[in-house]
């Protein structure tokens, strides 16, 4: 494998991107030595409270799928990361890299998405950028998306809050997004059966927040990588193990069925909605009340919970056989330009 | 010409930069109506004092040019734009999209840039982002920076702001960066010659903020479009004629040299460090004697005047030759891909 250069898989949110991270970029920029550090969205000392700070760019083909599109992905990726971490937002902006040529019509089209999202979370799109680029220099369509937040006030979130013991919930089937953006781009049949979850989870968050407060310990929306880089991740940084079992994550059987079909892991694949939380094992049934009164969230589940400490922790998954495996940190890219 | 497909002249910066934002853009987003509302950083309503919120994508080829390269640049853009709606930096983003096949080697050097100028500035890179795409989707790196500040207290700036009789000043020669940028591109032998001025003013702004306070008017650098475009802003958003003289600008003779040579307006011409601040008359001279101190401000000089409101502002230059032209909004792309 080529090392001086960068790959595909250096971008697919999976090992090969922590090693990009944790070796070329955080040290270049004079940042945290170890990406496990860096949480979704930055928390900045402010006079009252605390600030989020959070920033993604969306490179996803095809520009419009079935339930979503560029737009309304980059308004709920940005309000998704402030919300995990506990923040709901004062203020985003979107910042366009236009190729040359691009149809005006789907441009409006693809921003009215954005901003009627933004307005349905409650978010407000304060400023912006619009970059035009020659068709050689980008294939339609790139948006950042930032955001800043104010952190609930009774949010104590972070690995090191995690316990032996507590629940992990999950609030809904994996993989809608994933499977639904590649099932469109390769014009399989079944695409129109496979609708992405693109949605905000503000709601989500803050109605665990209001309820719980600090008894939730840990909140990630498992976005690039799904939800075995989420658990990988979490499992490292709480340096702690994990165990799911496989008959509690809620299935889409289409889903499953495409994911087959293109030889995917749905665990790895790609949520977009979705919500993992780590809280109190005593509050996880009211959680899942909670939870479940949101659409979004009908399906939430609690699919495990966390184990002992350990210095080389793992992430086991109960298979439905009654076996055991461990789940890997993706390696990196499985479904490229998903996000 | 092709009025439903997006051109490169749309991301100029110029007049057809500021219609596709208030025709297309704004109203999609539900944002305010007119592009002239928006400034270069959103200030957030916050529990105490106002945050600041700025982002923008960087495209410039090639990456790496006299005097600066796309990281540098991309950093000192964000905290220029906070410093300009008076604040210093909180935190800011750095959002990379990287073509497959990019040498690491080279990224390290751009984001090592990019640290060193943002650690030099009193700034941190607090959260970011990574995509990689495929060879045809992106010509090397697009990076994008947000930023958050907070405003400082003393300061009260806005279009609202400017006053009949005001002094227009400017912190140096203008075009250096746009010309060093496009001489490097186009190879030609003065290059060498051509040093972008990419800097971060936060200093200045800083020290025009802390000696003289709500005394201090409007401030805006002037990067895509120029000083062209950041006067024909200020004459449109205040609803005031403005005065400039030739004569009294200060002038770098390579970049007048190299912008005749190859057809360029220099008033048009981009910058990157440099600061266009209007205030009370009566502060100017002292004004001037405070940003000379900066070394990237020596040339500091009093260049115009606000003159009186008008329903059909003018910009007017008084030439050398003791003529009169009006200014005119840059229509669309002088310079393309110069930041």
């Amino acid at each position: 494998m080529d090392t001086t250069h960068i790959q595909l898989a250096h971008g697919g949110g999976g090992q090969l991107t922590a090693d990009l991270i944790s070796q070329v970029i955080l040290p270049a920029i004079g940042g945290p030595q170890h990406s496990h550090q860096l949480t979704d969205a930055a928390t900045l000392e402010a006079p009252h409270g605390h600030l989020a700070f959070t920033t993604d760019s969306y490179v996803v083909q095809p520009l419009e799928f079935p339930g979503g599109d560029i737009g309304k992905l980059a308004v709920c990726g940005t309000i998704n990361d402030l919300s995990v971490v506990g923040a709901h937002p004062l203020g985003m902006s979107l910042a366009l890299v236009i190729q040359e040529g691009f149809e005006i019509e789907l441009l409006r089209r693809l921003l009215t998405s954005a901003g009627a999202e933004a307005k349905a979370a409650g978010a407000h799109v304060v400023t912006g950028d619009t970059k035009v680029v020659d068709r050689s220099a980008c294939d339609g369509l790139i948006i950042n998306s930032s955001g800043v937040g104010l952190v609930h006030p009774a949010a104590r979130l972070g690995f090191d809050r995690v316990n032996e013991g507590d629940a992990i919930l999950l609030s809904g089937p994996l993989g809608e997004h994933g499977l639904a953006v590649m099932s469109k781009r390769k014009g399989l049949s079944f695409s129109a059966d496979l609708v992405s979850d693109c949605a905000s989870i503000g709601q989500l968050t803050a109605a665990l927040l209001e309820e719980f407060g600090p008894a939730v310990h840990f909140m990630r929306d498992p976005t690039r990588g799904g939800l075995a880089a989420t658990l990988a991740e979490l499992s490292v940084g709480a340096r702690r193990d994990l165990e799911i079992v496989e008959s509690s994550i809620p299935a889409n059987k289409t889903v499953r069925a495409a994911a087959e079909m293109l030889g995917l892991d749905v665990l790895a694949a790609a949520n977009e909605g979705k919500l993992v939380a780590v809280l109190e094992a005593g509050a996880a049934a009211k959680a899942i009340a909670i939870l479940s009164k949101f659409k979004i969230a009908r399906r939430a589940a609690v699919i495990g919970a966390v184990g002992a400490a350990s210095d080389d922790p793992l992430v086991e998954l109960v298979t439905t056989a009654g076996g055991r495996r461990v789940v890997q940190m993706p390696y990196g890219e499985e479904l490229p330009r998903i996000c």
